[in-house]
């Protein structure tokens, strides 16, 4: 037996008993039992929302890149969601949240800190969800952290030094910048405000994916002779599903930021999420088909999410004009941001870095101009914006440094040529397909 | 600052006085703060499930039809639904719903006609939802309308033509013809019944199909020297994700249309859609087998889809039996359609108008021998079909007569022959593959 | 008759004194309408994810096999999810909770036995769920047990002997088996436990696909001159596509086996869900890489699925702690379980034997280790195995021997070699690629 039979008595009553903690906890905090468990319902739907934006990264990035390294991306994808969700619960949720719980060591880390099911399960957020509504939906949001990195540094990073980046970064970084904000920190006390993580997610994907990308080199073949030669997405269809994917899972993100289901603040959420995505689908798309001559679908699948990823920091804080101008400013930096990193020789395979670093920036500035609560300052958001650059992009780089001179970070010359699914994992993703030489 | 700090403290106000309405408010309205919130949680959730028909629309179209098109299918559905979000926030939604609010630029415009938190976003509904819940749902169902039509005309209609037409149509046809129902209008009053849309949605969509397939005329190579020459899908893997997309986002498309959490109605209608979608499967089958000789993969998965167009009109007032029924002549009917309308040399490169005009029609004709309400008359389900297919028929005829006229409505023969994507968009959308010659 | 009266009498007895014991608050002041609405929306939010499991079979079975018998698999997985409702319509409902309602033929047949408003809706779970909910999440439940035979038969099977089996399987063995535990029959009585179907839905599938397998023979080409040789997979994106669809879905199939939104239970089979399903991926990879000496990407999507299934029998009664372990050991498993049927020449295309037989049955007996409640015992958990192997195994071993001896159970040679989908379905899957010479 794995388990004493005492302590499995003991675990059993708490569990069985927490339908009848549930009513007077819930009632002492003045929710009754039906909000609780609407509200936490609501929760768990957002998570398996949040849960669903990893097969839209995955897609998203398989369909933007080249289908020689389709098993090694899907690969990276699949696994930093394993990665994610474990060393999130062995280290990175108490340390992200430490006002809650003692100890740096964290969620029922092998069974000792579960907290039982009075002061866990029903007081943790006063009438909100359970301790482990909180925990999985949290740790979705923080695997997504490390997969934002994983486009960028697409084709030519070596696996294992790339799940091992992102096992420390899900794990140390992004908890501890995370508790800044989230978990009550200096940057709370001032002021600073990223509803769902403009900063808190996506700019600190984005850091990390900018010093991946620097320390790594762009790809081979893709600035020949001072000249910017682009290399063909394999497969649009991918790419699509993976926005539209994204798109869903952000009404979690964002709808699940509210942390309850409050009627106005969640339906509020849908409606500036959604049209900050319109809009920034319309913004990309005027104007690349002005400057480019043609209308181009990868610009406006990146404007869709630039507008998402910007939006995401005041989605509950803004009227529904100010959603749609921050998603069409979006739209338009990010067809910029794409042309710009292109010139200056940042090679960066899905355009990580225009949507969720450069977007990410903007939402959150963005913040200190459309928000209706005069507590919102500019200058204040532009001090949380320097604040996790300045440390993101310290530890992301040093993290990566180590890791370059020690594991090595990218793969060799030969195998970028052949493709690192037939080197790194010996098969090939497509295998009734006669493909054109590489 | 955008807006001043008077105006930006007000809107503050009212946004975080939410909290403190709804529970006064929803009272009054004789129902609790609880059932409030788990109505408008469920009618978000619908509002997510019919986001994600967008993308069973995009994979089915792109999956049917050939590989140089699919750039700018994938285009044309990306932006109908950022289009349609807009074009409904402008004007659409308070031209629908004429009786709720006054005035004819609509939802929020530009920040001047968003509803207080009173009257807004808690009394608006009796308890069931919020404003901004009721936008978004309507939103969302709105675009489909417009998505429709994009399968019947794809592969050579021309892009800014399509999307023109689509803005327009949501914009003012599909809330127009809408109200005559939904917004309390004279067929409403007559005693028609549509619950989810066979014919608000699918058939205001199909009739429009249809006028742009007989101003396009068919595609090049579709009808040589008096033969039907196939021709073939390029991928039924997106096609069937689309069908499985479309068939999941039907359970918020019909489960939504509730328009509360109402646990007896809304499993009610998840029992008729799902058996109404199995039984067109079957209808299809059995038919199309026994017709064909083969059991044909499109056709039962447009079998499902016309179960699912011909339960909607009824979904929330037949009896299981009924919705089987339905489904399965839907099946039978769907089979022989796309027969016919090939033989009239009516091409429709996916089967919209089999599925959402002629199973639409079907559909709410249904109702009036199906339905469980002694109120539902055949003859005036009769009247709807024909008055929306008037009033569709000729206002679709004519945008697009007008659009033919100025910008063009068809690509060049050229660029039909070569590919959409290459002309119209600068690149392929498969780009590692061996393609076969075109 | 399936029960005595006595029988079944006693059993809807025992049924209702047990909800009385768990739940004795909430009837004491009496469900109130509010969680009655709450946990019947959740589980049509259960039903919903469920369903989309289907596609994720799907695709993961299209994605693992090849190109050339795309349609095939794509056509039976679509009539299975219609096949399966229907006969679960029709049959299987009433067979496997015969407590609940009189009579052989089930659900609402043709329209004469579904109950009345008061005694159906409201009153057939207690506060819980509608008697339309219970049958549409339990509908969506069994056709996916048909879903898991399909993968390992691929390639091979005639279509039409398939969709006989299919619906025979659901229609007779699943619910009958079924009802031993959850119909409250002997094996329920006894003791076994297995909360949403490791052994109930997984190994009943899985005992099905090995005798499928044993009467049918490896695919032509797999095991030549007493060599093992690989038959690759034509798509890994639609096959993770599948895989991440599948996880999405066991939030349902997990969750929604909760039966109400209760928010403890819920989100605590959330959290062991995910991180079995993690863990699996980590265990798999882990052994894989080691073993094989590369990252295998079609090991790591089978190690989610296998720490899926196997935590799926014991997820609301394990610690945290507890998951990670069934779900790392079930990782390691299935590796292993791969080789040894690959070595045993057990050709199984997609590996379901592995993961839903092998991780099915480790799943029920970890049950009897892991579990916090000390009613659970490993014999018991045995004896449930044995004795769901031996009835499945017999059962479907007749049903596929007497196929086999009447329509045949194999496609012809030619068929096979040239693909099902040219000889079939007179229609290639894709049509504008240029495939490699079979």
């Amino acid at each position: 037996m794995f388990l004493s039979t005492f302590k499995r008595t003991a675990i059993f009553f708490i569990l069985t008993a927490l339908i009848f903690i549930a009513v007077p906890q819930a009632f002492a905090a003045g929710v009754s039992q039906e909000m609780f468990t609407v509200n936490n319902t609501w929760m768990l739907v957002a998570t398996f929302l949040v849960f669903i934006m990893h097969l839209g990264f995955a897609t998203l990035e398989v369909g933007l890149t080249r289908a020689k390294n389709t098993n090694n991306i899907l690969f990276k994808n699949t696994s930093i969601v394993a990665i994610g969700l474990l060393t999130y619960t062995l280290v990175g949720f108490n340390l992200m949240y430490p006002g809650d719980f003692n100890g740096w060591i964290g969620f029922a880390g092998m069974g000792i800190s579960s907290p039982d099911g009075d002061a866990g399960l029903i007081g943790y957020a006063e009438g909100a969800y359970t301790y482990y509504t909180d925990f999985i939906f949290q740790a979705m949001f923080a695997a997504t952290a490390a997969t934002i990195v994983s486009g960028a540094v697409a084709e030519r990073v070596k696996l294992s030094s790339f799940l091992v980046f992102s096992a420390v970064y899900v794990a140390i970084v992004y908890p501890i910048v995370g508790s800044w904000k989230w978990g009550g920190g200096w940057l709370d006390q001032m002021g600073f405000y990223d509803f769902a993580g403009s900063t808190l997610v996506h700019s600190v994907g984005g850091w990390a994916a900018l010093t991946g990308i620097m320390l790594l080199g762009p790809r081979l073949g893709k600035f020949v002779d001072g000249q910017i030669r682009p290399i063909l997405p394999h497969s649009m269809p991918l790419a699509t599903i993976g926005v539209f994917l994204l798109w869903l899972g952000w009404f979690g993100f964002n709808g699940g930021s509210v942390l309850s289901a409050d009627p106005g603040l969640v339906s509020l959420v849908f409606v500036t999420t959604s049209l900050a995505a319109a809009a920034g689908v319309m913004g990309s798309m005027i104007v690349s088909w002005k400057v480019q001559g043609k209308p181009d679908l990868s610009m406006i699948l990146n404007g869709s999410l630039a507008g998402l990823v910007g939006v995401t920091a005041s989605a509950d804080t803004v009227t529904v004009t100010g959603s749609i101008l921050i998603g069409l400013i979006s739209g338009v930096i990010v067809v910029f941001s794409v042309m710009a990193f292109d010139k200056f020789k940042i090679d960066d395979p899905v355009g990580a870095l225009s949507v969720h670093l450069v977007c990410g920036i903007w939402g959150t500035l963005a913040v200190g101009i459309f928000s209706t609560n005069p507590a919102h300052k500019l200058w204040i958001q532009f001090v949380g914006v320097l604040a996790y650059g300045v440390a993101c992009f310290a530890m992301s780089f040093l993290f990566f440094f180590v890791l370059k001179k020690t594991m090595g970070l990218r793969v060799s010359e030969q195998e970028e040529r052949e493709g690192l699914d037939i080197h790194e994992h010996g098969v090939e993703a497509y295998n009734d397909f006669q493909m054109t030489s590489k």
